[in-house]
């Protein structure tokens, strides 16, 4: 998507490793008609695959969720992974290991907010390691839903979460894909 | 707004004292629609203000804080809460005391996402003690920034946080207000 990679050419910035800061327009102060344009992208990328949810994860999915769902027609659930506020005890989760914050986690979403006739398309801001992604896989599993895809804003290329999805046989879509990071320079795919 | 009232009357679970669980549409599963027309309703309230950002705080805020910005045509900014992913050293903090948690937390805006001109929205899903939006409006006047008024999705007139904002002179709108919870019933206003 041309605007996206123009923002992260121009805005987004580089440090240490591949680590890319985008959080000028994406997870922290958040671009609304750019989010709203990726929402349409990604739509428009899983349009006819009768996708009935989109599935993603706190905090930094959330908001691409929104306005992807708002694009397709469709709701959209958030696993939960901090706990605030009111939590089920009938819950599908996973335990994923963050490698950036070299921390172990939980996601969980409501036995409720997942069907097993749903057809999920898993949405998140940033694709790296995948392990989000394999947990909110390894969520809908256990709801007994089928997975149509897995849609983000953001491919590393430098790590090997997009690898080993699409060698899992899922179609992943990523808008825009980071080649590399060389001497603070952000090289696209 | 009748929509809200109504999803709130049906499907919302009262628990004890006054808990109400609206994770059904609200803050877990997300109905888009529903979240559409709550963020087109809170502009039209503030139709005129002069409005440039929308702030919430992580993480239940953020997709009624995404579909008012929407609404308005503004860019929306949430508080950090959680420490995952990229933290700016630069930033706008205030330590918020939950009274449903029972914990302190600290909300964080880099100092980057706010400027000295900045009109702001704060948007919040539910509002009770008023403690995230205290918080909120402590980070705006960090930053310098104007607070045009506070637009939430339900508003629990069983806790003083609506009173205590208008006392201070905010204009507090509330798209439903929870006047009581009685024997699991909740009573609007």
């Amino acid at each position: 998507m041309d605007e996206l990679k123009r923002r992260i050419l121009n805005d987004a910035i580089a440090a240490k490793e591949d680590i890319v800061q985008v959080d000028m327009f994406l997870n922290h102060n958040l671009d609304i008609p750019l989010l709203e344009d990726m929402g349409a992208a990604l739509a428009k990328r899983f349009r006819g695959a009768g996708i009935t949810k989109v599935l993603t994860a706190e905090t930094s999915g959330i908001a691409l969720a929104c306005f992807t769902a708002q694009a397709m027609g469709t709701g959209a659930v958030y696993a939960k992974r901090f706990h605030t506020g009111y939590t089920d005890s009938k819950v599908y989760f996973s335990d994923i290991h963050s490698f950036s914050m070299d921390k172990t986690y939980t996601l969980s979403v409501s036995q409720k907010y997942i069907a097993p006739n749903d057809v999920i398309l898993i949405v998140d801001d940033i694709l790296a390691s995948g392990q989000a992604v394999l947990g909110l896989l390894e969520i809908a599993a256990k709801a007994g839903a089928e997975v149509a895809g897995i849609g983000v804003a953001i491919e590393k290329a430098t790590r090997e979460g997009g690898k080993i999805l699409r060698q899992m046989g899922f179609q992943v879509e990523a808008l825009a894909v980071i080649q590399s990071v060389q001497n603070g320079k952000i090289l696209l795919k």
